[in-house]
């Protein structure tokens, strides 16, 4: 077993998209672990404390009427025309990697072990060591067009401080009104419409002494993680599919195994979009963003080994913690194969939880009928009565059910 | 303080429906604690083991060509024509009560604590003391339209066996292909149309060994229980409401304080639909249906007093256990309302994940704006970083989402 570490630069970060062209970062072998750092696409909501002083971040934000170090943040084209930058917002997050896996083939599975996950200090001098966080209450949240109050539409920007001592947890800090932002190139934002857009704090105002006297138990985890999909050569961060992405399950953390189908040579994992919490639903569109990093270990099932496991004909993705299996159900089961040539923009109007409590539903059948060997009516009633499916998200196009089954059901007593 | 016992007797239970008509039961002084016997409506899946030397059981459930100890179980009528028996199906559940609380009024709220649960024993020769309930998956399962195997669609009952050695555990004994039933009437039931019909087990073919080596933990709970609505004279039980009704969240358990709006006279609280265990979204149609009794308190809140308490503004159930607060969206806020005058079948085609979704956002920012004191922007960040929306039933016509957050976010450490 080697270990690698795999830092967050300029060259190892692509930003916004899977895909199946980029050269791999690290090319590891089943067994190593790989130490992953993550760099939030929305620490530029606070440069002062989530970016300044720290080289890497300083570098991969890098933007000014000259010079923009990483051009495509997204998976559109990377040359205009375009209205809201480079790659046109399909896709924001950024993602460390890709890390190939020798021998990775489509039909394989790879299993990520998540060993730890900690935060990123912040390197300013003002805030030298503390750790923050931003939570967009944003435009493609679920409260978005149902405000009570005025002005409406809008977004707030929630910055959050998380205290790592035991247990640990978040705190609001103070709270801003999204206003126009104007990118480096003149183009102006008046949505959160394209991804790491620098806000002028000197445009917005603060409001301090938000969701005063509330701590929120810190549930550090990866929004973001998989492998890359073979159906199409860039594919967009938003919708979470059939190799994982944009999950925005807050039960990938540490001590979690998650599963995932290969679909390309190699595997091609990327993580990022981390957070430190988020409920069930993610509801106003983002957990508290933050970077941390990773330790992860890559294992490698090739396909002749899986019948007999827990991955035996799995074909989405699969958690596995001390207490639970999960499986994800998606609005449109897989999307890019399923919604024809425009799938990253269909998906957009497809977002439906009943689809994705079906999904779900028939996901999780598979599973105890294949893997445990149950009859379907064995399955069915064990769902019924044993079985918690939870609103994953209704944020990311492609909204999400889970299905979470006990494993002590199996084993109990 | 005075303590009541209502017992199950043919006298104190009505079947299928909430009703404002219904003479109290009993009717007591806020404060006071009943300990209330529930009978699952599905005792006759098994009438060996559920029903037999039972005597209240045996006479609630009563029912030869000539005699029928309860006509009505449904919300329907008494009297036919009708095609599966009186009350014609449209809610199925046997209820014990109604309680009538003195001096409780439209605009009060009945806060209801349960302060114990535990199962009913066998009382035939071959099973005393034992504890037996019944899952269905039913024509109203989410499954039913969705099998992979032959025959489809089907019905199968599973009966199980709980285990109150602690911890108390659910095993599956044995289970059976549904056949058609004829009732005393020589009405034929092909499915579960009917409650209670009684399953001649010499129609049936038992298969042995299901779900061998699965211990599900117990989780004993009410799935229906609530106040009688204003809206009509006889309100099927199947759809949850404002008025709580069958929830079927499986939280509504020991420990539990129920916070109900009270919408005629007295409240008219009634209580059944007995479940050992059920997961969130009660897949096949029902849990594993038990009888039980329950210990309740039950504390009237007047409308004055209800401002600067978690009940202000409480149009809706509200949970609250040591750990969370729940609040409970549905597809239709409040059908009886919002349906027009064939709202009780109406809602039978409105049911929707996303609509319950929306319900249980809404009320949750309300929640959280009102009872906490939070501005709207706050409301909406923390239960995006906090709060855990699931599926609580996809069954009960009034499909359910609760949205859950954690009472120690307010007081944390």
């Amino acid at each position: 077993m080697t270990h690698h570490t795999l830092p967050a630069t300029a060259d190892t970060v692509h930003w916004g998209y899977f895909s199946k062209t980029l050269e791999p970062q690290l090319t590891i072998k089943s067994g190593d672990r790989v130490t992953i750092e993550t760099i939030t696409h929305h620490a530029n909501d606070d440069h002062a404390r989530m970016i300044a002083g720290d080289t890497a971040a300083e570098e991969i934000f890098l933007w000014t009427a000259e010079e923009k170090t990483i051009k495509r943040r997204g998976a559109g084209p990377e040359d205009g025309p375009y209205q809201h930058g480079s790659g046109e917002g399909l896709g924001v997050h950024l993602l460390t990697g890709p890390v190939a896996i020798e021998g990775a083939e489509p039909g394989d599975v790879l299993e990520v072990r998540i060993i730890d996950a900690y935060p990123r200090p912040s390197a300013s001098t003002a805030y030298e060591g503390r750790f923050f966080g931003s939570n967009p209450s944003a435009n493609w949240g679920f409260q978005y067009n149902d405000y009570l109050e005025e002005p409406k539409p809008r977004e707030v920007v929630t910055i959050y401080e998380l205290d790592m001592s035991e247990p640990p947890t978040v705190s609001a800090l103070y709270s801003y009104l999204w206003t126009p932002q104007t990118d480096p190139d003149g183009i102006v934002h008046p949505t959160i419409d394209y991804p790491g857009v620098r806000v002028d704090h000197n445009t917005i105002t603060k409001k301090e002494g938000v969701l005063s006297g509330v701590k929120v138990p810190a549930r550090l985890h990866f929004g973001t993680m998989g492998v890359a999909p073979a159906e199409a050569d860039f594919v967009s961060t938003i919708p979470p599919s059939y190799t994982g992405g944009n999950m925005d399950d807050w039960r990938i953390a540490k001590g979690a195994r998650m599963f995932y189908p290969v679909a390309v040579q190699g595997a091609l994992f990327s993580v990022g979009d981390a957070h430190a919490s988020q409920g069930d639903s993610e509801l106003s569109g983002t957990a508290i963003e933050i970077s941390l990093t990773g330790e992860f270990e890559f294992i490698l099932h090739k396909k002749a080994d899986l019948p007999g496991t827990v991955m035996e004909g799995l074909d989405h993705p699969l958690l596995e913690n001390d207490d639970i299996w999960s499986v994800y159900g998606f609005s449109v089961t897989n999307y890019l194969a399923e919604l024809g040539p425009d799938s990253q923009s269909e998906i957009l109007k497809s977002s439906s939880l009943d689809n994705a409590m079906r999904d779900a539903f028939r996901k999780l059948r598979r599973f105890l009928m294949t893997v445990h060997g149950l009859t379907e009516d064995e399955a069915i009633s064990l769902m019924s009565v044993a079985a918690d499916f939870g609103i994953t998200q209704v944020v990311d196009a492609n909204w999400g059910v889970h299905g979470s089954l006990r494993k002590s059901v199996f084993k109990c007593y």
